[in-house]
């Protein structure tokens, strides 16, 4: 605390990402990210700009970008918005259709950055009960609002709402905007991408950290009517024009330009979640039906807290949340085959 | 304009950044980009990263390229902060540093991108007349103020503010942060981190793009006071978790390595401005006291946006601000040397 602050940042509760850990030996289950490197051709699309070319600015519209993801989608590229990763084109979505006077809704279980938005922007928000197995009930959602978000799949559950009960919501909530924020969606949903030509206040987010392996490259984007791109695009530009630097522009769009580098990774990724499930299942565990790249598990005789630990003791890192309905689950992101049977074979010494 | 929009979003006025033309045959002397490479151990060090290692986060503190900085100015890494170019690491410091009551002062001439950030996060501000020969004085910012903030060297017009003129303004200024926005400084002055540790409402900004050639790579910083960086990190951590990617990173930290390659290159552009200046008195204009990598000069006879227009036609892209007292004005950056001969070549033509 300072007097040179502004006074709202003493009240900011951060968000806490989860750890990256230094040792490279540890199996890292706790972060969700993709096992499988990103798309060859996305490395040789980086490469072909590593090169004096950096000296000048990137494209600020990220045209190349924003095409690609047009043409994999089917829609305009005026219905795109880039940032750098999918956080910050949330915190902008939430800084410029949120604000309002109503509280926005979302999933008292849910994405922990979306409280954190709100303290960013001094959003009045309310928590929404998930129902007792975990799921989104849209009933809830029918009440005065400034806006509803969540994630689809739920994260950190891993629960997904079918597309007709989203397009349900959008029938019954005209009057704000409804932020879809898909960043698992391509491990066993369906993109209501298909959605936004019919509900001008549809906003679908996604990533590229995730199915499409480039976590540390800080790509994501939202596709939407193109009244609300310009939202996000007038306050883009009015806090940093060039957000996209230029390997993560050729990178992003090489990346989705190759579809047969993603359907291969993701079915292999959602090919081991099976197992990995199958796996818990037989250890006694009770694991939430996943879309993700994640399970949402919990043992019914055993603290999660303590394995977490004893699982990090044996170079297993998984993700434990300290929060009220959940503390007794681990999120644990699905691995390469050998570090999903590192992660059962601890188990299995534990329970 | 959309009823789904916050309701500020209506009033944003965008910053309008300069073209970035996609014919690679201009002479571009319109952004200020170095027109030397990078590092080539910069360029080794990204190399390095463009692997499958890709899938995983990035350090989302970056403490690599922190230290990297703090080696390079003795401070320590702690009184760092990274952005995702300068312009991010602004942007949160006019959130978190300048929203108070009294407004915010920068000068009437200056970076554009300034009240665009009031306007974004609702800041109030005063602009203060830069004298007759554009030279900012230091006595008339003192004045009730939430904050004061300006280039050094200034831009557009190049002008430099000695070190002991900042240090009285810091002294007669304690209340408030003091923001020196040091994007062109390695191009002839002298940086003013060396007064941090002495005044905690300093906060210094600089940035990956001009002298260490990077605008293509997207990396800015702040040193400061560890209390005020505290403020950066609250925001950042706020809003984006990770806004360096891995090849930022790498890549940033070993620009700040290579002391050889960076002595070299701003040497090499430092006399190639003064070989310009020469060149444009010769043709008449009157040439701003720069000590930028670019040139602001005005002829007197000839208008300023005629001139930028007929350059163009000839292949050369300088930069016209249509904004009262520079109208008449051209800011040219310093390019190769076949550049600036194309330049001067050009202008021979006109005037």
């Amino acid at each position: 605390m300072s007097k040179f602050w502004s006074p709202f940042v003493n009240d900011l509760v951060p968000y806490v990402p989860g750890e990256q850990p230094k040792l490279a030996k540890l199996a890292k289950l706790n972060t969700n990210e993709n096992p499988y490197g990103p798309s060859p051709k996305a490395i040789a699309a980086m490469q072909a700009e590593l090169n004096d070319s950096l000296r000048l600015y990137p494209d600020p519209n990220g045209e190349r970008l924003k095409q690609a993801v047009a043409d994999y989608y089917g829609v305009q590229a005026n219905q795109v918005f880039l940032g750098n990763g999918s956080d910050e084109v949330l915190a902008h979505a939430f800084h410029g259709l949120f604000q309002h006077g109503q509280p926005l809704l979302f999933p008292d279980i849910s994405y922990s950055f979306y409280p954190v938005y709100c303290g960013l922007y001094g959003i009045p928000h309310e928590a929404i009960e998930l129902d007792s197995q975990f799921q989104i009930r849209i009933e809830d959602y029918a009440r005065p609002n400034g806006g509803i978000v969540f994630p689809n799949p739920n994260a950190p559950t891993g629960c997904l709402l079918p597309l007709a009960a989203i397009e349900r919501l959008l029938q019954a909530n005209t009057d704000s905007v409804v932020l879809v924020d898909e960043a698992y969606i391509d491990f066993g949903g369906e993109t209501a991408i298909t959605l936004v030509d019919r509900y001008p206040n549809l906003l679908v987010t996604q990533t590229l950290s995730k199915s499409r392996s480039l976590a540390g490259l800080r790509v994501g984007l939202a596709v939407g009517h193109p009244d609300l791109i310009e939202a996000l695009e007038r306050i883009k530009n009015s806090f940093n024009s060039y957000p996209l630097d230029r390997l993560a522009i050729a990178g992003g769009a090489a990346a989705f330009e190759d579809r047969e580098h993603f359907e291969q990774t993701r079915k292999a990724v959602i090919a081991s979640r099976e197992s990995v499930v199958a796996g818990l299942q037989q250890l006694g565990f009770e694991v939430l039906s996943s879309a993700a790249n994640f399970v949402f598990a919990r043992h019914p005789q055993r603290d999660a807290a303590e394995l977490a630990q004893r699982l990090r003791e044996q170079g297993v890192i998984v993700r434990h949340f300290k929060q009220a309905r959940i503390a007794q689950f681990l999120r644990i992101s699905i691995g390469t085959p050998e570090q999903n049977q590192a992660l059962l074979d601890g188990l299995s010494s534990l329970v």
